[in-house]
């Protein structure tokens, strides 16, 4: 009666989940007698659609553990949503087939509000063809947007590596003012949601220590007021950082800075805010700038990861398996605040329709009266998410992951050919 | 008999520079029969023009010994050399004027090839003047472009910071490989120096661990050639990631990255490396990218900063005060390579006048015969300056920095009034 439990990863990768993932399999080797065998499919679902599925029965403890180190998505991730249901019945039809050939019961899926969709859907069409399967989520993303979950594993890491870059290029930019740079411009992540610009505003320990303008997704760019304010900071600090959403709009709702256009998907690909707005300050105020684009540095910096994060993120790997072992089916694992200092927590568990392709934004009590700054609220919320440094292992200087197997299990199905118009047939 | 000391910072600083200044203060604190006070110039030479010099007779021990964690200039630095004596001899005078009236004997000057420069003229014009003046250089750069030194502080951190970042990003790339971004180019800095891309190549512990390319100031740009070897990466192992020097250029010898007009919002949009290379990415290959620029942020990451690096900072700033002691002058300090593995250095001293404004590449036998990658050698050489970590303090989930108190010796002189034609005219 034992079945099998399949783990994957799906969108943006993390700094942390791979200790989701850890705390998965830590879990479930603890209960043999309620779990067969722990699987991993290979790039998230597109491996489930491929069955291409790792069996980690052979990972040792040790390289277990060492996931809690390890950025990125050890088992590969997957930018990939199944398509709806109603219309593309044929890929829950293989999926399920797969999982019945691995005799999996437990499918945990580890990613975004666009994943938990899939998750949802994927929950429905078992119900619907009388497959028995527990669907549980696992909360992941750096963009903070996903509803009913005090934050999700991976923001808080990201939040610190922004703050404490922001603090850092902060102390760089003071010493250059009086005859070179005055003005430093930070871009960071945050599609919709100007979460990781507020993770800038905790470079400093309280409101206006730092010369900072901070650019959030949730407000509309304005030109003017953005060149009075750094010419404020400057002329009262002598510098200033900014520190901005990559997806800032102006009044008419356009992005700043359009990238790449899929024609494929109407995807957008974003990135190039700072270098505009260096050219900006540049122009309008005469001021000398330099600019940074962490990209996926950002997301990846385990080295400085929050600690909190990290536990949060292992706890929410667990919290999946101790769902699972309820019988509960159709839930992601929350965070629940319970106090802001200390900061208390534990892990709950939220119904995946009512969140799944939602996305929640920066509040408006979090941001301050002239849209620049974060409010002593917004640092409440935020300051204890990023507390706590958890270095991983280092060897020879740089950070030490030990070394997985790999393994896939052997092929039982035939190879999976997906329709015209499949979203799968698009990037496979 | 005892004279003052004056310290003073310049040009781009780095992760560690405040360490030097850390052992320059501490070192001379345990001497109070040789040295007088210790003075700290605002904003390095250009503060010596406007007589403006910190007392740090008021910091206090753990003020100054929190130096040691502080990234950027404690007391600003400058894009600013003294102009020729030649044509000059005013700006000497003026020097040595504040000198006189703040009764210095030793200036200790932490930059690299150009402040080396100030640094050789000013010596050779207090010989000239009569004026009693030990002139000592402390290495400084990010760039590892010093002379006669096995490496210059700040370069370890920001070399790590580079190897660190790199192997992260890999992480991150190689999950998301399968059905989204399949290149990652980080761009840092090194405008005519490639050691920070070298630096780069530590993100694997040995060669053909990662599938990476590395891009050289000292090679020409071939976009055949470049995107050839990105292709064989992505058909081998899946996805690449690239490390690119700022100052790359293309065989007629101009910067790849020279700023482009573009009609995008009536803005001039600045075409960094990063983004070029990803664009020619995207049209010849297809491959989906992203970049990054890390810009100051490697110069500021004390977080990440290297052992080695921070105490070899410290050393410099201990061994220009001894050789202060020893009534040592026109020399800078040096770093010397006693053995690879355990990575054995002394300090040393050499001649100001034979390193100044010289610049130090990347050796032909560092680079490998594809042009992609660095050789055995380079690691060797690279590998002990990237050990160990010296994670600063913590609280609230940023680094903690002592507050100083800046105070400023009260001025003795008229204003200084720079002449047509000064650079510190066009600057100040």
């Amino acid at each position: 009666m034992k079945k099998n439990i399949l783990y994957a990863q799906s969108g943006g990768v993390t700094a942390v989940i791979n200790a989701s993932a850890c705390g998965v399999v830590e879990t479930a080797r603890r209960w043999p007698d309620v779990f067969g065998g722990v699987f991993a499919a290979r790039d998230g679902i597109a491996g489930v659609l491929d069955e291409a599925l790792y069996d980690l029965a052979g990972e040792t403890a040790q390289a277990i553990a060492g996931l809690r180190h390890r950025p990125g998505g050890a088992f590969g991730s997957c930018r990939l949503d199944l398509d709806p249901y109603a219309t593309h019945r044929h890929e829950y039809e293989r999926v399920l087939e797969v999982f019945a050939a691995h005799d999996i019961g437990h499918f945990l899926y580890n990613g975004g509000g666009g994943s938990m969709l899939t998750a949802t859907r994927l929950a429905q069409a078992a119900a619907d063809m009388g497959y028995p399967l527990d669907v549980i989520g696992i909360p992941k993303t750096i963009d903070n947007d996903l509803y009913d979950t005090d934050t999700s594993p991976g923001f808080g890491s990201a939040a610190k590596y922004v703050a404490v870059s922001t603090r850092e290029a902060a102390c760089d930019v003071a010493s250059m003012q009086a005859t070179s740079t005055k003005v430093f411009i930070l871009e960071v992540m945050g599609r919709n949601a100007g979460w990781l610009a507020a993770a800038g505003g905790l470079a400093e320990r309280d409101a206006g220590e730092l010369p900072l303008v901070l650019l959030f997704a949730e407000r509309a760019f304005d030109a003017e007021r953005f060149a009075a304010a750094v010419r404020e900071r400057v002329e009262h600090a002598g510098y200033c950082v900014v520190v901005a959403s990559e997806g800032m709009r102006d009044g008419q709702g356009e992005y700043l800075s359009v990238r790449q256009k899929s024609t494929v998907r109407g995807w957008t690909r974003l990135g190039g805010v700072a270098a505009q707005l260096a050219e900006l300050v540049r122009m309008r105020l005469g001021y000398r700038t330099h600019w940074a684009v962490s990209d996926y540095l950002q997301r990846a910096a385990r080295h400085i990861a929050s600690q909190t994060d990290v536990e949060q993120a292992y706890a929410v790997g667990r919290a999946a398996v101790e769902l699972a072992r309820q019988g509960r089916s159709g839930v992601m694992v929350t965070l629940r605040r319970l106090t802001d200092e200390p900061y208390g927590w534990e892990t709950g568990a939220t119904d995946l329709q009512a969140i799944a392709d939602r996305e929640r934004g920066v509040p408006d009590e979090f941001i301050s009266a002239d849209g620049f700054g974060i409010t002593p609220l917004a640092r409440r919320y935020l300051r204890p998410l990023i507390t706590g440094e958890a270095y991983p292992p280092f060897r020879d200087g740089v950070p030490e992951y030990p070394a997985l197997r790999h393994t896939l299990r052997a092929r039982r199905l035939p190879q999976y050919t997906p329709r015209s118009g499949d979203y799968y047939g698009t990037v496979a």
